[in-house]
């Protein structure tokens, strides 16, 4: 197992993409590591199954009460809904903001890129996105690619559900290669 | 009646926030004016009621069969799903585009600028804008402000539900002072 001794939050609130938390949530058990779903709000968090609200989780941790610095990588699930509600959190924002300062692991997919465009953390980045965001992600000043998954100094992103093998493949790497050297 | 004789298009499909669609259509539907439903699909659409799926409506026409000149002014309601799903439809861009370029008065409320951004027709307008989104319209080059609405040669913005009754009236005006002086 890949990632013994490795702890990965799972940031997310309602209108989570199902198999954007759920995929990676057991790939990364399946490694060995323990993972925190985080979040704006205590008890379940409700997913959106592609066209309507799907199976919820218990969430673990507040994203206030959540140390940053105890974790080997944060995962950012898309959905439409769910990056909406956190972008205007500002302890969400200063949570992901933490790990790229401690140079960290971040991975975003889907939607969830939008949480890097406010956190003030993707200009400059190579980074992909769901196709409906792309403008927005450009006018951030990233460079946009059309790639199942793409990693930028310790910046993991990928465009949609299709691509989550790839994704969770990219983080286990990131994680066992160890800090980005950003 | 303010609005006899005019005829004013709205663009939407599913995810569209019920009172941003319901309270202009009936509002402007009260002085007189002929409202058209226009989606990029057959039937009906279903509304976002704050926080899940609401009543529906059925579209008298289909986006590709509409013509721009026919109308006196274009509204474009909120709701996060609607427009992620209308800004990645060529078509749902270039109508409202049409406008913008007749010189038509264009209303967007909520997430709704998010189409403006796509159709490329923001930079350098004074907008506002749902609070969620105010970065990506300042990245599209556009200036930001907190107003119930915002009225810029023609373009008309506002931010939330609350400010509907101020976002119908405005339309209202607009009109009646005829085409804007872009």
């Amino acid at each position: 197992m890949k990632l013994e001794n490795k702890k990965i939050a799972i940031l997310a609130t309602d209108g989570f993409e199902k198999s954007e938390l759920f995929e990676p949530l057991n790939g990364l058990k399946k490694e060995g590591a323990e993972v925190h779903i985080i979040s704006i709000k205590e008890g379940d968090i409700k997913s959106w199954d592609v066209d309507d609200w799907g199976e919820s989780i218990a969430v673990d941790k507040l994203v206030k009460n959540a140390n940053v610095a105890d974790y080997d990588a944060l995962v950012l699930p898309g959905g439409v809904i769910n990056p909406d509600l956190l972008r205007v959190t500002e302890e969400a924002l200063d949570f992901i903001r933490d790990f790229y300062n401690q140079e960290i692991p971040v991975a975003a997919i889907c939607h969830a890129p939008w949480l890097l465009i406010s956190a003030g953390i993707i200009e400059n980045r190579t980074v992909t996105s769901y196709n409906s965001i792309k403008q927005d992600v450009i006018n951030a000043g990233a460079h946009w690619e059309d790639k199942e998954v793409i990693t930028d100094n310790g910046l993991i992103t990928s465009r949609n559900p299709k691509d989550l093998p790839a994704f969770v493949a990219k983080i286990i790497e990131e994680i066992t290669e160890g800090k980005k050297a950003n």
